[in-house]
């Protein structure tokens, strides 16, 4: 089943450069590793912003979840998930 | 998977009132029929509302979107969906 | 009489990790006394989100914030509330 | 258990004068024995608009429901609902 | 003239408990005091928050905006006012 | 008591050219006699739209709500009303 | 470039079925002429509504608008576009 | 004085096909004049829609009305306005 | 030309009662030298809110602008303003 | 492609005054050199706030966004895109 997700992360201003630079090279290796388990399917940037609008797969809401928590910038983001549907021209 | 899924009906005006007590039995049927397969759990009424609230099951948004399509009142409704997640108290 | 409730719960940056986890263990036992006195119902996750849907029992609005602001992290608490009543379907 | 109601009510521009008399003398008789049966306790015009807020007392969301749906109007109403709790100041 | 009103109330976390508690009482003694003279009629809770809505009657806007100034958490509230008519049913 | 209004009118599609012409005399005419009544005191035009916002004086909500539906084109407005407190620098 | 694309379509009540019918298959005509363009990339199904999300490729907003009006149920489609930035992980 | 204005225009489903005609083509005619006149500086179309962005001149916003109520399609659009100021890189 | 403006004002927690008795005393002097030179022509409290709806008159929105910047508490103010046209009964 | 782009730039308040006039003179340089290289057209003050709106061109919205990101307070500002399409009276 796959999921439009949207997250905008705003890392607090009190955090070191180092700190964020970590941050920013495990997400993208959790990420690399999402991909590769077919969970995250595409990912774009929305112009302007620290946003980001992703597609995702996964069985149910539960095993999405998951997967969202287990980014390593979680704890700073603001998701929100949208469940879709087969399009019958897809079916 | 569980969602929660929230109908407001609104019949044309125009309807005869036999049309009327047609769908409502027909659509009173089709639920009977969903909350026999499990796929509908429960239903609530949104107090001073033609509105419902509902509990679902389904394996994905696709069978969902089937099951919810199925009620013969389906083309007068506004529809929307909230895909849930197990809570860990009840994993 | 139903209510279903929604919890965005955000525990200040500054908070110790030993309080956290404290706070958690209160909350979770607290949840299972509400259970177990049939208040609270049903729990779901938002699926990306710290929040949580709720289906609660209790026989007025009264006696509901009564045990919504039991719960230890209710100070942290973003919490909305919706009286449901009776579906005729389930009568 | 008191409850906050605001109704905005529409007559379709094609009912004829008398059906419109008839259902606002009606609509009065109801919520007069409403009022005497202590469901309904005040009623408010919103300045400028169709739109009542009232004061309604019932045992539950689900007494409450059909006290509203036994007004005469209630098909043209557009209902909200917001279930109050006793303030510590007043219990 | 009766005006419904509604509070939000946030005092800062890093207010001590003995100060909250001095505001608190405070507050409930200037709350008496407008209920004697008739200017807060009512109030109830909105459950599951730190909420408030009131029934308020003033001579005008004036004379209502000088009452809830003078509410010792006025600071830290957020307020919205809605101005009320006579319902035709009670003139 | 000074009250701002804003006013979006929308004549149905159907109202014969004549009609509307009558119904915008009198309104003018009705407009007229508040304004000398000191009960409507400035008028403006929302750019673009068919929406008007006015200055309002009445003794209480009531009162404003007499005027207001005073005007022949009630019946086709869409109506908000927000009740103005007198600024410390005018008082 | 690559847009979201949002679709709510609501054909009018009084068209009558063969008309339905008719625009239902000259738009899947038309959707898979822009699929093997490469301008439609992905379609789904919002879960209960008659609403559609979409991936589409083109190189501006002026081509992406003909692309949507070239539709044979655009005048009936309420469109809502999202412009995507390439994420630097796709990159 | 420079205004951002925007229309969504919905002519109804009714009009016959050659009033629309002559409709659009008195609009462009009308918009080539206000364009000749410095009044109208830019138009863009929003993708997917009917709707229409423009960047308009005009001494103050009666003006602005007066030329926006000037559009023969002006009783079937919806139109908000935003009052620009200089910005200081432009002074 | 006539702007309405309302300002949402938040002096931050930490700011000295000194430096805000300052401020205040300051913006009263420039608000009076403002109503002086035609600027400012009225100001409303609105009832509740530390908010402030006013009726300002300025040859432009640049005008405008340039007035708001120069209240002392312009750097703590939250401003929207809404450009007006003349209304024909007051043209 | 053209693009209209809102900013509503908040620099903290604990900046000090020198980095905040750096960051503005950084800023109005970097706005020069996107002029020049015809990426950034317009721009406009909205009254009354620290909000900018701006026409921009580029290729794309990767393009935009490197452009926007490109800017020294780009980390404090709030930002939104809209993709424009070429109006055919202008085509």
């Amino acid at each position: 089943m796959e999921f439009l997700v949207r997250f905008d992360t705003a890392l607090p201003e009190t955090m070191t450069d180092e700190r964020r630079a970590e941050l920013k090279s495990a997400e993208r290796a959790r990420a690399m590793e999402l991909r590769e388990a077919g969970v995250l399917k595409r990912l774009w940037r929305v112009p302007g912003r620290r946003a980001v609008v992703g597609l995702w797969e996964a069985p149910d809401a539960t095993a999405l979840h998951d997967a969202l928590t287990s980014l390593p910038q979680f704890p700073w983001m603001d998701v929100t998930v949208e469940a879709l549907a087969t399009h019958p021209q897809e079916a």
